[in-house]
């Protein structure tokens, strides 16, 4: 949090900050109108140097503590959106001209063949163990599993074990664990952008560590074969630009298949990064909570369990969890991999405040070594239809002439959208994404993600094939949903895909831009009736 | 943690400091006869003042951070024990002369009836909502069960709120999240002595936030009409002791039914304790994880919730959960009410790192709901459970002579085994400790509650009654128990529990004392072969 002394981070590599809440205001502040009061009375004021943060809220509550307040700021800056959002949320019966989420990143594709799975009767399970309290690094069948599941799936040289396994309740709480056993307060970890921002919070909130960015960029100059492409000479610059701030880079954060880009890194890659960061005594978390949703078949993702040999084993730390793989964020299992036996356990002494039941515990087991049902009909499926929701969009922004960026991984679309603003300014691109919302299509744009050029977007494509196809074919109930189906049961949206997609280069979306909105109008799609859709949720909840 | 300038504690009614790493140590450093190089490598020099604690870690560990390093320390000061205990644990087939662990506080009566309600096809529901990002307040429909369950079983003058619920996986994140939100880095809450320590880990490890004790003593003095009975005099004494010192105090934490003395504060004395925490604009934190644990009919628990009027609703905070009175200790579900929606909103911010999964929140809503069940069955069959096992062990008590306080509520019985110390010191309370572990019995000492007379321990009846009455009948097996059940199964022991009883006044157990020893010596037990049983675990897992 909180941005180191200001300068023009485009100018170079990185820049030192964390993802500010004049940052995360950026999403809301001042989408509702008549409203701003309140919000007005959150804004931080910009903040220079590595001081004490917290103290900028100290006047403002009396009886909150200044990091309380802090705490509570990531909230309220939310709120309102967030309940703005669920009060308009697209239902196909109730709320058919509600607000389509392609912001979220969650894998909705696969409930049925999760629920199915789920409601099978050996996930019932109720033994005195798994309600009496457990081992906090969790229950040793379960670490078993785990070990024996990231052995296969991650095609690690060797068997990897359970005495290195932690579980959590999420892989938010694994990074505020690290974070915290890591680094001492206002130390910071390398994270090259774009990236997934709910990770400032995450290691910040507890832990008050924070990032150094390493801003990369879409041009492809030098020795870069691709857009927004890291390397070495990078994460150096971005290491002494941190240090002659003064700052003390603990760790490098790497996410792969990367949020939002899509980027999987290769083995020398990798290599590459895990060299860079033994050679400065640096911690890696290499964050792979999207490495089962690889869904182009000529893309091999490559673990970092499955390199040879790890340059810094003791440093080198592993996320993985069933948010995004088995689209169950709301499941809360997430796991920590790491050989590090001093690390494990110190995680593992916080884990009382991040532990998951017994119950959840013995499910997820139970799911992770039914390799039948995974291999057999949950993977396959999944990546299909992961592949054709992706097919789906990609061709209309192709045949929309909207450019984008795409790997063939992970639940999104990296949408360049630059050509729509007026100018190139975050400002500009704000006001384009109030566009959409606008017109209820809620999406991401680039700022969330630290993206240092104005313009980008996020777009969430792992929705129902329905809901992206509903324009060609007609609605098809759920199998599941049944009469005693409780309301939040949703239904088929009809229509709803096509206009969203296409929405994307609707005149009535897009402000005036020198080329791009031809297509949509001649697609002759009607702008819905004005409402204030806005920012879905902090967090994990958008990512 | 780590002490303030050390005065003689017991000379005062308060002594500022947390339970500290030493602390932790008395309960198994040294148990491991020629182990103990690895411990004394993690014996924490004394330490004076309010300065940085971490500090003194910094050489020790090259991966981890200074606070890491405190973490870890907490893990690693039981870890050995942990493992022991677990490696010899008692189980009537496989280790019938293993470590019958009288020391953890959970309710171990009642599996057979939460197995049948928990198996029940209810509970296995899999709804889309429930596998998305939730509410990290709780879904909406969890906490107006939580709602509407503490309105009916708290006696709250008016329905209670679910805006005011905020649901977490266990108290002890509650307790994590609260100290954060509401103190800074260093500052203390008052807490009454002895009490549930494993709160010194919780508002530490991640809040750095601190513990003022206000020491009690057993001794009937002065306006007391019990032992170790709570005054606002006393916490005055204490708050001032503690401002002497430089110590910014934020709150007050009550336990009600207490841990480990059972006691109930009255409405009247609630309200002295509240009206002085609004004289000093402190927070109160009311724990009240064992309301419906109280099995004494003629006691009567009365909630801070049922009070007519709060002194100061904004600082007043309430915790409950289901490890306690629903024995389901593995299943980590705690709850905050509090009408103070900033306090809510930052504690929600947090949850992200302390949700559980959306099928335990179904589950647990089920249970709430299901009022046919819990009054008719679970709730009645509990408590008359709980006071046949309080009566068996507490007559056993009696009939040796020994001296112990209980007050018909909560898991545990605090036994006076001072006159069985050769001095009155903690050093000779770990010893008499330790000859019941010698022995296989595993108890806690009053050390490890911050009693500040040596000599007291606290005994957890509440194990199957079985256990306890197994010399006078025979072994029945749960109907649970089948040919496929896991290994884990526990089956029921024979003997171990008149066994357990007595040997708190064996001869065998206990050194020279000035009596007490004859009822023991009469019933002719024979010592058990030696072996090394230690403390079982730390922290949640301990009390």
């Amino acid at each position: 949090m909180f941005p180191l002394p200001q300068k023009e981070c485009r100018e170079t590599a990185t820049c030192l900050r964390l993802a500010s809440p004049q940052d995360m205001g950026h999403y809301c502040r001042g989408d509702v109108e008549g409203e701003c009061s309140r919000r007005a009375e959150l804004k931080l004021p910009e903040l220079c140097g590595v001081g004490d943060p917290t103290a900028m809220f100290s006047s403002a509550s009396s009886c909150l503590s200044s990091r309380g307040r802090v705490i509570k700021w990531f909230w309220d800056s939310v709120e309102e959106a967030y309940w703005t959002y669920h009060r308009d949320e697209y239902d196909e019966d109730k709320n058919p001209h509600g607000v389509v989420n392609l912001g979220t990143s969650e894998n909705k594709l696969c409930f049925d063949l999760l629920s199915r799975r789920l409601t099978q009767s050996d996930m019932l399970r109720v033994e005195p163990p798994l309600l009496q309290y457990p081992d906090w690094r969790g229950h040793l069948f379960l670490r078993e599993e785990v070990a024996k599941f990231l052995s296969d799936y991650c095609k690690s040289p060797a068997p990897l074990k359970a005495e290195n396994v932690v579980v959590l309740n999420g892989c938010a709480s694994v990074f505020s664990a690290l974070a915290t056993v890591l680094c001492e307060v206002g130390e910071a970890f390398l994270m090259p952008t774009p990236y997934y921002a709910a990770i400032t919070q995450h290691i910040y909130l507890y832990g008050n560590v924070r990032l150094a960015y390493v801003y990369l960029d879409s041009e492809v100059t030098g020795q870069d074969t691709r857009p927004f492409q890291l390397t070495v000479e990078k994460l150096e610059t971005a290491l002494q630009g941190a240090r002659s701030e003064g700052v003390k880079v603990k760790g490098l954060i790497l996410i792969s298949p990367q949020n939002p880009l899509g980027d999987i890194y290769s083995p020398g890659e990798l290599q590459e990064f895990l060299g860079f960061a033994k050679r400065h005594s640096l911690h890696v978390i290499v964050d792979e909570i999207y490495m089962l949703s690889v869904f182009q078949e000529s893309l091999e993702f490559r673990s970092v369990l499955s390199l040879e040999r790890l340059p810094d084993p003791q440093r080198t730390h592993v996320l993985w969890g069933m948010s995004k793989d088995f689209g169950m964020s709301g499941l809360r299992f997430g796991t920590l991999y790491t050989e590090n036996q001093d690390v494990a356990t110190a995680v593992a002494s916080l884990c009382r405040y991040h532990g998951l039941s017994g119950l959840v515990q013995y499910q997820v087991a139970q799911l992770l070594r039914d390799r039948d049902w995974i291999n057999c009909v949950y993977l396959p499926e999944n990546l299909a239809r992961l592949k054709a929701a992706h097919t789906y969009v990609s061709e209309e922004l192709r045949a929309l002439g909207v450019p984008f960026l795409s790997r063939g991984a992970g639940f999104f679309i990296w949408v360049d959208l630059r050509k729509y603003l007026r100018k190139a300014t975050f400002e500009e691109e704000r006001l384009l994404w109030r566009r959409f919302l606008d017109n209820k299509v809620l999406l991401l744009f680039g700022k969330a993600f630290e993206c240092k050029e104005p313009g980008w977007f996020r777009v969430v494509f792992s929705d129902r094939p329905q809901r992206l196809r509903l324009g060609e074919q007609p609605p098809v109930l759920d199998a599941e949903v049944t009469e005693d189906a409780p309301p939040w049961q949703p239904r088929e949206p009809r229509d709803q895909g096509r206009w969203a997609a296409q929405c994307l280069v609707s005149s009535h979306c897009l402000p005036p831009g020198p080329s791009g909105s031809g297509a949509a109008r001649r697609a002759g799609f009607a702008p819905r009736t004005s409402f204030l859709p806005v920012w879905v949720a902090a967090g994990d909840s958008l990512s």
